[in-house]
């Protein structure tokens, strides 16, 4: 009893939020990074130099089709709503000459399968070969698949022709009789994308919203002129249809694309972009569509860099992954749903000792995240730049892991305050 | 084989998106309803009645006191973070009178237990009656609660002067070391919460925001002015922290309550408020504190009547109870954080038959399902409106459920320009 008791006052004594409350050895590692601050103008100047570098490395980048591979790839571009009518009467028309000519009824669709996929290191993003097959309906295993293909076909004619947008779960519900669970709707969808050769927004069919965007942006959503300097610290919520926006201009030197809501919060409360000219996006935890397409509109368009701030567990690090190389079930449409180039700013596993987290606010990796983080060693994305290896290695050698959230153990701006501009300043990203 | 083939062959002759083309009871159903409709101006006449009623309404309002009830209650007020540090200091000040005057260190801490909660049907909320016990730090099973009790104060001390806001997670992250796990902290901050007899919005410490708003509505965010017509079809990020909104301002002649984004989107996209003047909120399932409060917030400064669209499911009945009674947890705010006197507008289980959704667009409710419903038949929120009882009733009889998305079976943009219009016009609310 009398030792608790000392225990708890011991702790109430040493300890607070305030870094000189801290206990000594933890104070002095918050205070010493404060200390070695420089003003906000030489930062700037850092900044300024990143993005430059990347406005001068956009004129670089490469197709597909720069890179004479000896594969034939399957890739996806975005279509207008009356070029999408036009490749399905044109789809329809060809298979109404095949009945004709007593070849029968049937659609080539492109192999989303593992074997025809392949990831392509010069543009850092997985990628479709061109196999495919033919859907029959005089085939008993096939008649279904091929019945839904021509009902998805007609329902996307007529959103084309409307020009509004539905949800997956819209789409399943307008004949549940026929596709008896969402999941062959949505399957068939991602196959129509592929025959069509048009990426699923334009399909006019969205996922449904959850990121939000905030800082140095504006853009217009729906003929809506819409000022992300103005939206107080909620943001704006990031629109389902990315081809809705238009017309983005921003003043920042760089996007801070943030793993989760508690952090952008964080920044968005105290402006951070205000004092570092940049926009601040978030997803709250695993990349949607919408997000993936918003960032990747805001990096061409505006060419500027993309740093990540991630909690330093492999699920941060395979979120970092999604955005800069897609997810292999959307493969097809890597090149529009992917941000290349995206720089791991932090949380880094070296990170945990140079700033000195206290070990309590480690957290211990389980076997699951040991065996994630294992497999992601294995992955090109990882193997091509030694200095991400490095870092994942580390953390598996380690096994512990930390939020982003850890920060506020020297104060709940040290965010903000100290720990990104220091980040900024050492250019301490990879 | 011939067979599967002409039931295919069947179904893609029959069916279709528009109305027209659906079978034909189901495609005259979805007629019926468009051509029973009347022109907007009166359906808005319907509408301003309603609008004019909740405004007449608003003034019978009763608070706790008014009620003379034998018991006396808990219930917690916003406060500004001046009052919330007086508070804080007031309490600390008894503390160390109590131990200079021989009675140790301790606190009296409002019960939050079932035991101490009643549902009071004239306000149709859960209130917390005002049994409290005392936590000593002199006794082995409360120390560690006492001295978590301490640092919880501290910190919020903190937050206050600093005028900071900050998550729960943000907050646990500061004393990983006495916190231990996260349940310790949340806990002890609703204990803060009580015994200041604040709100935990006044304590600056926000849940994550996850709604959206969109529609008539303008109001100034952090000394943003904020205008949610201007929102193009994604909306505007509900702010974590309600105290940052001010000046509401609005022509609306109803709130729209969405359960699910999905719908949200399609009124949006379709600009619905522009046609029917109104503001429609989400929180994209599950209700959150920011999206309750701020829904409130809109009821109280606008005087506007809230119209409910849910999924016919206990989960949507469910939800609509958060909304109206607040959770059990929570009881201690309930008058700052519900919505009292939401109508039920849709999808009701009578729905089902007289809109003819199809039965392929019925779910079949579990078992879990139907005992949630039977659960929610117990309770008070349902038991004292009779019209809300039998149709909840039928769900559980009829042992059938439905999305708001099942009515894309008569055509994608059906909820926005039949199923609501008619709703409205025929005032088919509850």
């Amino acid at each position: 009893m009398a030792e608790k008791r000392k225990r708890v006052a011991i702790e109430e004594e040493d300890e607070g939020e305030r870094p000189r409350e801290a206990p000594r050895q933890q104070g002095l590692a918050a205070l010493n990074f404060r200390k070695k601050l420089k003003s906000d103008a030489v930062i700037l100047a850092t900044i300024k130099a990143l993005c430059k570098a990347e406005q001068a490395a956009e004129v670089q980048n490469r197709s597909l089709a720069d890179l004479h591979l000896p594969h034939a790839f399957k890739e996806v571009a975005d279509l207008s709503p009356d070029s999408v009518v036009t490749e399905i009467e044109k789809c329809i028309l060809s298979v109404a000459k095949s009945i004709l000519a007593g070849h029968g009824f049937g659609f080539s669709v492109p192999s989303r399968s593992g074997a025809n996929q392949l990831y392509v290191p010069e543009l850092d993003r997985i990628v479709l070969k061109d196999k495919s097959s033919m859907r029959e309906f005089a085939n008993s295993s096939s008649v279904r698949k091929t019945a839904i293909t021509t009902r998805i076909l007609q329902l996307i004619h007529q959103l084309c022709i409307k020009q509004i947008h539905v949800t997956k779960r819209d789409l399943f519900y307008t004949d549940v009789k026929l596709f008896q669970d969402q999941g062959q709707s949505d399957a068939v969808l991602d196959d129509v994308s592929c025959m069509l050769g048009c990426t699923r927004s334009s399909l006019n069919v969205v996922a449904s919203e959850k990121g939000v965007v905030v800082g140095r942006l504006i853009f217009t959503e729906d003929g809506d002129r819409i000022d992300c300097t103005k939206m107080g610290v909620g943001g704006k919520a990031i629109p389902p249809n990315i081809d809705k926006v238009r017309d983005m201009e921003s003043d920042a030197l760089f996007i801070l694309l943030v793993e989760k809501d508690a952090a952008f919060m964080r920044l968005a409360e105290d402006r951070f972009y205000n004092r570092f000219p940049c926009v601040i996006i978030t997803a709250k935890g695993q990349p949607d569509v919408a997000t993936r397409l918003f960032l990747r509109k805001m990096k061409t368009d505006l060419k500027l860099p993309v740093l990540g701030l991630v909690d330093s567990d492999p699920y941060g690090l395979k979120i970092l992954s999604v955005y800069m190389s897609g997810s292999k079930n959307m493969s097809y449409d890597s090149y529009n749903l992917t941000t290349p180039d995206i720089k791991w700013l932090g949380v880094r596993p070296s990170d945990l000792n140079k700033y000195k987290i206290p070990e309590q606010c480690r957290l211990p990796m389980t076997d699951q995240d040991i065996k994630t983080g294992k497999d992601l060693l294995e992955e090109d994305f990882i193997k091509k730049d030694q200095n991400w290896y490095a870092e994942l290695e580390l953390m598996v050698k380690t096994k512990e892991k930390a939020e982003i959230q850890a920060l506020s153990s020297f104060g709940f701006q040290y965010l903000s305050e100290v720990y990104l501009p220091t980040k900024l300043q050492e250019k301490d990203w990879i």
